[in-house]
């Protein structure tokens, strides 16, 4: 693999417009990242083997590390409360590069510094975190177990108190507790960060985390710690990921992360938090981190495929045609253009709304003042936008392998690589099917608690239709999106199609009525007699509808803010075309919902197709623009069909 | 990995007897290949470098070879006809096992072997065909280059014949000439099938195929040939794809595979074609069965995975819930049924369509009488099959992958293996979306053919919508289809949506309206004036929509013939529904189009999700016999999650 230099780029003024829309709130953030994130070996050696692949993983960290593209905004010391922005530019940077190395600085920095930071107090931050973030001390996750993926509350590991020796002692009771999975577990990690249920004098306090050493210095196991090596995988070569089972471990009381669960001198345990469910998603909560740079880097990667497949397109050429007899360039066939500028106006549209949810887990985890709403919301949040992002990018990046046709299908061209290695974002931190669920169920309550205010209050039948709006007052939030949709509520098929105003209106409608009927549902489920698990059962395809109903207005609504924010009219205007293409392919992949509720006329439905055909070729001649927007330097791509 | 052993298989009575409906008419030869294949060395070690994997692939060809796994169905002779039957068999066979070998195989017996056997003659067969067939020489089919993959007749290779020594000089211009991506270039092969421009005194012929010796036993480049190796794959790795560059190598007249165009002596062109066209499109036609092939590879690596996720969640457990404390059987959720079984329907419907494409490959190349009419309708429906069988291949392997969760990410678990090695079937063979155009481009020739009688006849005008009715006729050619959609005309809507009749109807009415849609808009394309690539240009959606809509309804028929003949009254009964989930699904995914239409309501729409979710729990129960019916032996699964 050639060395790669960090890029001096010669981008169109649209480009540089677009990319400075796009970077939005975290432009200097970005450029400085472009500039200074060490390149020399940003891509990985395919032919490497498996072991290569993990010792040139590690050693990369290190040499990040060093760059201050490591550990940074993880906090160093008990003084120090960190910089959640710093870690998610840092983890957003990294994935510019080899994924493998972005997932295991996750791992030891996000992961399971995350939790040493977050679950921990004074004494393990100061013994703990100056090594972690030195990397003299590698790290392991250890919450999934072989039998329990995203059950976690169902955990079977045990963290029992000896009050003899004022120990805890680890232990995994069947084959199916036995911790899997784990990024560094396989060879590089020396301790482990527990998840097991605590068990204090015969009584069960929920799930805890405390820290284990597994290895020696000379990388075998410690007594009682058998680990396992899962070997090769789908992607992420350079991933140790391994198996962790425990016999009866025995650790110092002090190795409990006990900022929100503690056990005296005494042997009393207590916690801050009176409600062991509460209790439970507090500690939850803190992972929220891992899945908005989860989001950030599927992102990134869809980015880098979409920018090698989009500038391929415009060199390459293929049949001859009338006035084309060189043959026509890829990209000016439309059923190129179809299948790659909606994914494109989509890696925008995701982008503006990754934006926002950094944005508010900064807020709520910056140090300031934030209500429990706000971290509630940014949990759900988060669950559904890693969802989507890394659904979209197994699809933009597959989409961008078949556009390169054989060519695409080589190592040396990347897409092959990235497209494996993301594979199992789908899946991981948070399994994207369950995500899902957690947004519905997030929805549904707080409508719930709305509906059963207004039930109380004897207002629910005089004022169903207002009921309606209320809701959609909460989940439309946005004020611009807001405006848009007052003006527009009377007669929706007056307006154009391109009219932001009615495609606000088709996404408010489409969340707001699939909502309220599921709402409906599932209070006719819970008052049904018979099988209660297979009453809610029958709902699951509702579910996830709503979840994304609920998630495509969001990001439509980033995407308008994001617009707004755009000081280039040239640049704006080509992100009101794009946000249109995003907005329209949304609407028609749904068509059959709209014509069935009756949102949309059987004549319009049919010209959604012509409507996105032309915004297609009114796009077509800002491709590279729209590229170079995306971020992503040129000479970073790596592969080689664009040389040629 | 261990070794696998044949399978002695204690199947349920429902499962084998949905077997014997599956594998239909060539149940004796896919059984005696259950029993014979060498099930050894199976699956290939995820932990080999490329360089073992091509060995290993290597040495798993000779093994197989001798065991009658290999060469079945190549001539071996002139005054052998081969067997295509047996080659179909053969190559599905070794799907079961490591794709790297099917591929491997494909190149050297169906590929090379197959370019002598049809393009070559009589010297050709007996004195290469021997040492083909038993591995002593290994070939390259050198069609594709660098600058022209789907557009074959722009390939840029020259052969130029020589009278002064009376040789052929194969020459690549430009590096856009480079024959790429062909297995076996680079390094086991030592011969080369190379399609080139015939310049025979001055004057081009058209692309024809000649021999040309490549490498040395030693494995050294021949003089003036420079291979390349084209390294790490998205999969395939056993597989060692390169390229070839020719600088004006010689070779004998003789060499030049001369069924459909020779040089004599003196130097003169012949051709039993007289025109070029046809000539070309003749010698392609010979490449149809490897996309039978290929289809044939894909479904059964779909086949595979769905198997093991089918059989995953038929044991692994998930949440508690309500009556079931020991967790919920993943196969018990809805959402987990809507992710599998409408993709078990589907791999059942495309396994009987490929039945026929095999029975119709069978009529045309198996030595007996056979139209040109049959010809060109084998070479579509081979081309549409093999795109909707690919792509159908890649995203059954994902949503397997997926519904194993980060068991699935493991390759001890087969499914990102599989995954990676069929991703490149959905591009090589024929990228698919050059295919579908080709399936409506055929659909529409005949269409305009039938237009133009009856509008010289003057009857169009009179008889617009028996017009409409012949066409469904001709497409739909199927007796069964034709009685159920006859009986049906009237009112469809009071027919039931799980009754096939209905079903037929609203198949048949997708392909005929939006077939003669298109055959309108071509009309006023054609018509149009200005720039006439861009008046077609814009019809590339609705162009691909219509093959996909035709061959849905190829698909249908096949499910329905393949019902009709099966003995087994539980597995008729089985079978039926599946054909309804099948039939259902496809509706749903278009049911836009549908109520755009006016072709279904939206009553009846509304309610296809509820069907749809009633189809899933009615065969949930037969999952595991439904698994057994797609006869991929459980013993040959190999993936670990299974033995827990």
């Amino acid at each position: 693999m050639t060395a790669l230099l960090n890029p001096t780029e010669n981008l169109t003024h649209l480009g540089a417009a677009l990319r400075t829309a796009f970077d939005g709130p975290y432009a200097a953030e970005r450029a400085r990242a472009r500039e200074e994130l060490p390149a020399e070996h940003l891509l990985r050696d395919p032919g490497l083997t498996m072991e290569q692949a993990r010792a040139w993983t590690l050693s990369r960290l290190g040499e990040l590390q060093e760059s201050g593209f490591g550990a940074a905004g993880v906090p160093q010391s008990s003084g120090d409360a960190g910089d959640p922005l710093a870690a998610v530019m840092t983890f957003e940077a990294l994935a510019y590069g080899d994924l493998s190395v972005t997932i295991k600085s996750g791992v030891q920095f996000g992961l399971f510094g995350g939790a040493v930071a977050n679950l921990g107090t004074a004494w393990h931050h100061d013994t703990f975190l100056p090594q972690i973030t030195s990397l003299r001390l590698l790290g392991c996750f250890a919450m999934t177990e072989l039998g329990h993926g995203s059950d976690v509350a169902s955990l079977e590991t045990t963290i029992t108190y000896l009050p003899d020796t004022d120990e805890f002692e680890v232990h995994s009771p069947t084959p199916a507790a036995t911790k899997a999975y784990i990024g560094n577990a396989a060879c590089h990690g020396t301790m482990a960060a527990v998840f097991g249920q605590l068990m204090v004098d015969g009584q069960g306090h929920g799930v805890h985390t405390v820290l284990v050493p597994i290895r020696n210095d000379d990388g075998r196991d410690l007594p009682g710690v058998t680990t396992g090596d899962q070997g090769h995988k789908g992607g992420l070569q350079g991933v140790d990921n391994g198996t962790i089972r425990f016999d009866h471990v025995r650790v110092k009381r002090e190795m409990l992360l006990d900022r929100y669960g503690r056990v005296d001198a005494d042997g009393r345990y207590s916690s801050p938090i009176e409600s062991p469910n509460r209790r439970f998603f507090t500690m939850l909560g803190t992972l929220v981190r891992g899945r908005v740079c989860v989001s950030a880097g599927g992102l990134v990667a869809a980015r880098r495929g979409l920018s090698i497949a989009t500038r391929y397109a415009l060199q390459r050429r293929q049949f001859p045609a009338a006035g084309r007899p060189g043959g026509v360039l890829l990209l000016d066939y439309l059923t190129h253009q179809r299948r790659l500028l909606p994914l494109v106006a989509r890696a925008y549209a995701l982008g503006f709304a990754q934006n926002e949810l950094i944005q508010a887990l900064v807020h709520v985890q910056g140090g300031g003042e934030h209500s429990d709403r706000e971290q509630r919301e940014l949990e759900t949040r988060a669950a559904g936008l890693k969802a989507m992002s890394t659904w979209f990018a197994n699809e933009a990046l597959q989409a961008s392998r078949e556009a390169c046709g054989g060519a695409g299908y080589l190592a040396e061209n990347q897409l092959t690589g990235m497209r494996g290695d993301a594979d199992v974002f789908a899946t991981f931190e948070g399994d994207n099917t369950v995500l899902l669920q957690l947004v519905t169920k997030a929805l549904v309550t707080d409508y719930r608690q709305l509906w059963g205010e207004l039930d109380r209050a004897g207002v629910v039948q005089a004022t169903a239709k207002q009921v309606g709006e209320t809701v959609v007052e909460w989940t439309a939030a946005g004020v611009l999106m807001e405006r848009l949709v007052a003006n527009t509520r009377r007669r929706p098929d007056d307006l154009a199609m391109i009219d932001r105003a009615w495609q606000a209106w088709a996404f408010t409608e489409r969340e707001r009525h699939s909502l309220e009927s599921l709402a409906r549902r599932m209070r006719a489920a819970a008052r049904s007699q018979g099988d209660r698990f297979e009453a809610f059962n029958r709902l699951g395809d509702h579910v996830q509808f709503v979840a994304r109903a609920h998630l495509e207005r969001v990001v439509l609504e980033a995407f308008v803010d994001g617009i707004a924010a755009c000081q280039d009219p040239e640049a704006r205007a080509v992100l009101e075309k794009l946000c249109s293409l995003y907005a329209l392919s949304s609407i028609d992949a749904d068509r059959g919902w709209f014509l069935e509720h009756n949102r949309i006329s059987s004549t319009r439905s049919k010209a959604l197709g012509e409507q996105l055909n032309l915004l297609c070729r009114e796009l077509r001649p800002h491709a590279l623009p729209l590229v170079e927007g995306m971020g992503v330097p040129e000479g970073w791509l790596g592969a080689t069909l664009l040389e040629e």
